[in-house]
């Protein structure tokens, strides 16, 4: 069995090494354009030319929860496409998202603030029961994300785009769903995959629909925001902030207005890092379970998108 | 029924007028050294001379978990003594504490530092396993405190005068176990009440028996904390910071050390805040089951000081 591995922005050694680890009875190496016929590929943003040289992938392993960039690839049919699914990464979003969400709603920036500028100030306590949250996505991560804001006894609603159950939490559907659930909803949190039915979903329209004082935390994707039509809810009044962790262009350039914006709080796409080893013990469990002929999970439905 | 109301920093007006409309066959009234002899008192922080002036009171109500200021007033044995017990602020510890404790494990202080310093930046994920959590007080407070940083899969210990089993949480008790959960613990949470037995526990030497690069977490009182200790092992590197949200004295003065001490964020007693509706209700509650002769819960133990 031979696998490859390919992704930009980190290094190739300690993943290889690690998958070597994992699965002795396998080859694996650093894709080049000439490399042998692989069995597997674990890949991040991987170029066309990965695929165009390997057109007998069983699968391609994705090292990240989203899969947008490889839906922009031409790939074989016969090739599975396996995205991870939570491999640390839930407790992370549903951590980043709890601090963002508890940080707005107690007010904890501006307490640090008066006590930056020698103030021991008092602030009258904001009732839970107005800060409903509104949760995009309720796959793994939109559901842990969703159970944990409930721990702190936010009202909690959540939108799919088909109909789930989750305890809790008030759920919404489809598209006729999405006004009554942004109406019912306060503190926004966007974590719906990337799909051309959902790019651009965060727009003046949709953003415009919260309730006064709105704010939204964006943990999915810079494709989802129209990044302009929050500068101009933010400007009005009718959103009182954001925490950002993902643009559209990653870095952004030095003149993004993102960087200085006084409502805005912007992180540089951290809110759930893949962890290396839980993700090499996870990929290599389904190579494994792939040998014996088994199914596995987190095959990505192609028509849909994720 | 007579009741009266008193506290410092916080105005009467409207806590009479809630106890009134929650007990509509009582009289309720501010005190003052002239009051008529009353069954109950609400107070918070009230001075000698009420209770000097109300030596028939069945019951003082207390508007916050410690009682360590009422503790230092002579009190007619013949009053109970009865503090809030939850009423809204278990929920908002838990919050504050999971947040100060994931800002501190995820960098998220330093990576909004870089943002504003134009820095695109990439930390390494820390491991989880690396900061074990000890919660100190497992009452109502820090038995929800630890539940809830268990929802982010931190190791959690805890620790109580007498033993006790918390679910998911590895406990230890007294004097004799205090050196061996310091020791495994990295992120210090304090809740403890506040008693003689307690005043000043967190000094160098129990501070020092904490992991490398530990953290402290104070949301009790002021007066657990050797405040010149801290600076000491934050200026010896041995601990990485600290999160205050209580002082010796409040608000401190303008040259107070933490105002402005890089590795402290302090924030002005706001961990948990009095809910004034909710304790209405759980005070109401309590009278009208004295009045038919029941037990109440949260009836401090005068010797053991809470």
């Amino acid at each position: 069995m031979r696998i490859l591995f390919y992704a930009t922005a980190t290094k190739p050694a300690p993943w290889v090494d690690g998958l070597k680890a994992a699965l002795p009875e396998a080859e694996v190496a650093p894709w080049e354009p000439n490399s042998p016929p692989a069995d597997y590929a674990v890949v991040w943003s991987p170029p066309q030319d990965l695929l165009d040289t390997q057109p007998n992938l069983r699968a391609i392993f994705n090292i990240g929860a989203g899969v947008d960039a490889l839906m922009k690839l031409k790939l074989s049919p016969r090739t599975q496409l396996v995205r991870l699914d939570d491999a640390g990464m839930s407790v992370q979003m549903a951590e980043y998202v709890c601090h963002a969400a508890s940080r707005h709603f107690r007010e904890l920036d501006a307490y640090e603030q008066d006590i930056a500028e020698g103030k021991w100030s008092y602030r009258k306590p904001r009732e839970r029961a107005d800060y409903p949250v509104g949760v995009m996505g309720l796959g793994v991560l939109g559901t842990r994300v969703a159970q944990a804001l409930r721990t702190f006894e936010f009202p909690v609603n959540g939108w799919s785009r088909s109909a789930k159950d989750v305890p809790g939490v008030r759920c919404f559907s489809g598209e006729k769903g999405l006004d009554e659930f942004l109406a019912a909803s306060r503190i926004l949190v966007c974590l719906l995959p990337l799909t051309p039915d959902t790019q651009d979903i965060l727009n003046a329209r949709t953003l415009g629909k919260l309730q006064p004082g709105g704010y939204l935390i964006n943990v999915a994707r810079g494709g989802h925001l129209v990044e302009e039509d929050l500068l101009t809810l933010l400007g009005s009044g009718h959103l009182a902030g954001a925490t950002i962790d993902v643009l559209r262009q990653e870095p952004p350039s030095a003149e993004h207005p993102f960087w200085k914006h006084p409502k805005i709080t912007l992180t540089p796409h951290t809110s759930a890092r893949t962890l290396r080893d839980d993700s090499i013990a996870q990929i290599a469990g389904k190579i494994r379970a792939m040998g014996r002929g088994g199914k596995v999970a987190g095959v990505v439905d192609r028509q849909r998108g994720y």
